[in-house]
């Protein structure tokens, strides 16, 4: 079959990389070099497959399995890593320590059962792989030494949107279909999901649901979550299917114990999700702010409104300067609508925003059709290139990363104070330089918003993931310090385990151990991920090890 | 101390009950014999405390506890009845076969705690008590033969607001706190939760949670569910909390494994819930129509539009007939907002109202200061006098009881149509007498409603609790055959245990009783309702014993 392929070193496809100008790297370097005034720097040379050295693989795939089943050494390079900025590290170093050891691409439900059953059946870890775009260390093949094996399970073949239910604009979808091609399914049926985290060409449908992934609404629908109709799923103990219901109350959500489970209970292989017709009616603006948290203010006032806009985005003013100038905190306030126009929401939304000193040109608002235009529009399609220039800063030593929370609104000026300034001195103190830390907001809440921190230094290309270890850490160990959660849409993965160890309290954790024992007796599903299995010593992980 | 106390075979206060001319019950009589054309019926008199053979207690309570706890007859034949059709036919039967062994009315968490941890050593199973207005077993002693006793602690003396916070707009609530007297200590601080289900005035905020009450707002926050900030749980493993948080991806749920729980894993002490402002713009108006399935459209366009009116209730034109006259179904439709005029919402949902034949008088609307008045007001009323008339209908042996569900609007036409013929034959068949069977939604989603449908028939004082019990597993069984959860918002419980294990898969069954076994190692919390304690075998349970 031909596919086309990831790029395993960086975000995005492996043949828009190798078409990159070869120079950019180096222009890059002397960019950087000068912007924080190092010495020259050199870029590590773009990684190839045969610079790593990849063990044999112990694992054989029974004849059944042997057609969807891969050990080749490319597939096995692209499926142990992720795109957090360790694992394009690890790449840009050639220091990879783990690989998975088999691949599998299975076709239908049946295909994913028997393979979690012969894992399950021979101590193979089993690692669910969707668009491979996790950040906090998802599908990180190193499970400890008590496994034969790891089989990374590549869903992408389950791609399709099998059922439409037109009367309760609702969709059948399978698990491994990719954003865009989900899309243009439902578009087929006049329908969308809107749901685009950043992640949306490389995420699937399935992992969005394991991961409560955010999306595209910045207020009221805010994560997966509420779109999730109902989940089938492949767990060792069994195929197990929610019923499809519009609401219900018999005991705690099935569901729920479902999303947010990254992989450690089994693998989402169909999910009946809540569609949305097409947005026909839109309105959307930038407003300019003085003050962050002043603009913050108007935000809250939003957020308690009841109006729900779909976009509310707060961003300070260093990280709007190419849109909004340096000096100005920017909201890119929109409103959309199947149904009915929205100018009745806009002006409301707008009169709260002037009350707090917020300045918009009205006439902008009448133009845009959609908010693909002007200075939203600008700061959004760097949104959406943000984690390819992240891969370019990685080959120079550039630590960047981001990472994203949520807190309830009468700590949150304090909260940015304290992450802010925090985050500045720890980046000073470990890279030896001064770094950068912008926030904005991605979504809100009537108790509180998602602040959303990008940061960034200048590291040295041999030290560089022990110097993000470093302030990976201490930006845990703030948030969680001032009441923040580790994660608002990342997911906990590995990397996140201990800001989320501290976040969420023994018993409860102890209770989803239990659960996941049940859907996985035998603890193979994602190990370490989460929570450990039962049992089980899967080592130090994440960031801490 | 002096509390008022609740009328034991009844909906209400027992001073109320005691009030009521001692005719009312002959006068029903002669009336039901005559709508039934069935010979005089006798009504039951009404019961006293005396009319019971209670057992001797085989607990006493440790002494630091002893100012708490009361075995005295009285408080045990409260606390041994729900407000089931069961519970208040046997009560007017004299047929109790089991009552709580020790009622404790704990004045702080401590002591919650004191008592859950001398019952885990004492082998004595616990029963949480809110307002006692289960109407599903909720509360029923009958735990089976493995427990040395049963406490059933009332938690109505954790009744405060702890602590307010205005900028995130959220309070910190003990949750033995009853509707009332929670939204009057709101109101000092000029918020409301607006959680008002019909048994407001006899439930609490922990009772909401632990049930996944339904509430005021017809559409989007259906729930208690969306309120919840975060949950403080005492439990017999210990006290837990979860992080107060506007929103998190960091794993499924905390609170989602709590919310549902129904007791089994701890009672629920605190809970920081997401409030309101009071309303101040409001528009109602009740709408008509001639056909009730093409009113079902006009709510399903209603509830894909992203309008979110906090009223949409779909009444058929036997129920609204003494708002509507008997040949309409009515919808009464509202919006409300603390923060801007709801004019173009309302406007727009009348648009979509007249596209699907609904008729409706605009003076009203403009009228209409809150949903108080008119022919919306008129029904509300005796949505709120429903339970007290249910109870006198009993003593004349008047069957008369509700079941809600929810299901997709691709199957709701059908499954109105089955439930509805359905129970109706199985209603004459078991009483021999015609009954009838109404419907309403009481919520709305954009992939169905919640229909909610009552029932009556005419059975015999002396038989009305098998008649029951076989009528009442038949809507379990319609139900679930067609699609429907076996309850939209009044829990699981012992009764609804049949229906919730054709719904809810074993799988996930298992790992809910797993998690429970963290929580719960003795096994002592709630047992029997939602699923069994980890070997433990509590017997049959609710209606199919």
């Amino acid at each position: 079959m031909s596919v086309r392929q990831m790029n395993f070193w960086g975000w995005g496809w492996a043949d828009e990389a190798e078409a990159e100008d070869p120079d950019a790297d180096l222009k890059l370097a002397r960019s950087l070099a000068e912007t924080y005034g190092v010495a020259d720097i050199t870029p590590l040379s773009r990684p190839r497959l045969e610079d790593f050295d990849i063990p044999a693989s112990p694992l054989k795939p029974p004849k059944a399995l042997d057609a969807i089943c891969c050990t080749d050494d490319y597939e096995r390079l692209i499926h142990s890593l992720g795109k957090s900025f360790a694992d394009l590290a690890h790449a840009a170093q050639r220091k990879i320590a783990h690989f998975t050891d088999m691949v599998a691409f299975p076709e239908n439900e049946q295909q994913v059962k028997d393979l979690i059953d012969w894992a399950g059946h021979h101590n193979v870890a089993v690692i669910p792989f969707g668009g491979g775009s996790t950040v906090c260390g998802g599908v990180d093949p190193d499970v400890g030494d008590s496994y034969d094996g790891v089989l990374t399970i590549n869903l992408r073949r389950l791609d399709k949107v099998l059922e439409v239910d037109r009367s309760s604009r609702a969709a059948r979808v399978q698990g491994g279909v990719l954003g865009p091609d989900l899309e243009a399914q439902l578009k087929e049926h006049g329908y969308t999901l809107r749901h685009f985290p950043q992640s949306f060409e490389f995420s699937t449908l399935g992992g969005w649901i394991a991961t409560r992934s955010g999306g595209h609404y910045a207020s009221l629908y805010t994560h997966i979550d509420d779109f999730v109709e109902n989940i089938r799923l492949v767990s060792p103990a069994g195929v197990t299917e929610s019923r499809r219901l519009p609401g219900s109350g018999a005991g705690p959500s099935p569901d729920r114990m479902i999303i947010g489970s990254e992989g450690i209970m089994g693998i989402i292989t169909e999910a009946w999700m809540r569609v949305q017709d097409r947005p026909v009616h839109r309105a959307s603006v930038p407003v300019l702010f003085h003050d962050f948290y002043e603009a913050a203010e108007a935000v809250r006032a939003i957020s308690q409104s009841w109006l729900f806009p779909s976009n509310c985005r707060l961003i300070d003013a260093q990280e709007a300067a190419g849109a909004a100038g340096g000096k100005h905190s920017m909201m890119v306030l929109g409103f959309e609508s199947a149904d009915h126009p929205v100018d009745a929401w806009i002006d409301r939304a707008l009169e709260l925003v002037s009350d707090h000193g917020g300045v918009f040109d009205r006439s902008v608002l009448k133009q845009a059709e959609s908010n693909k235009a002007g200075a939203a529009g600008q700061w959004r399609n760097s949104f959406m290139r943000a984690p390819y220039a992240r891969t370019r800063g990685v080959a120079c030593g550039a630590i960047g990363d981001t990472f994203e929370t949520a807190n309830t609104w009468d700590r949150f000026e304090e909260f940015h104070r304290t992450v802010t300034e925090e985050m500045r001195d720890v980046i000073a103190r470990v890279t030896g330089h001064p770094g950068r830390i912008t926030c904005r907001f991605t979504h809100i809440y009537p108790d509180g918003p998602a602040p959303y921190f990008t940061y960034g230094g200048i590291g040295s290309t041999s030290g560089m993931v022990d110097q993000w270890r470093e302030i990976k850490s201490a930006s845990m160990e703030i948030v969680a310090r001032c009441g923040g959660t580790v994660t608002h849409h990342h997911a906990v993965g590995k990397d996140h385990r201990p800001g989320y160890e501290r976040q969420v309290e023994p018993l409860f954790r102890s209770a989803l151990q239990a659960a996941k024992s049940r859907f996985d007796p035998p603890g193979v599903m994602n190990p370490g991920v989460l929570i450990d299995p039962l049992d089980r010593d899967v080592g130090q992980t994440g960031v801490m090890k």
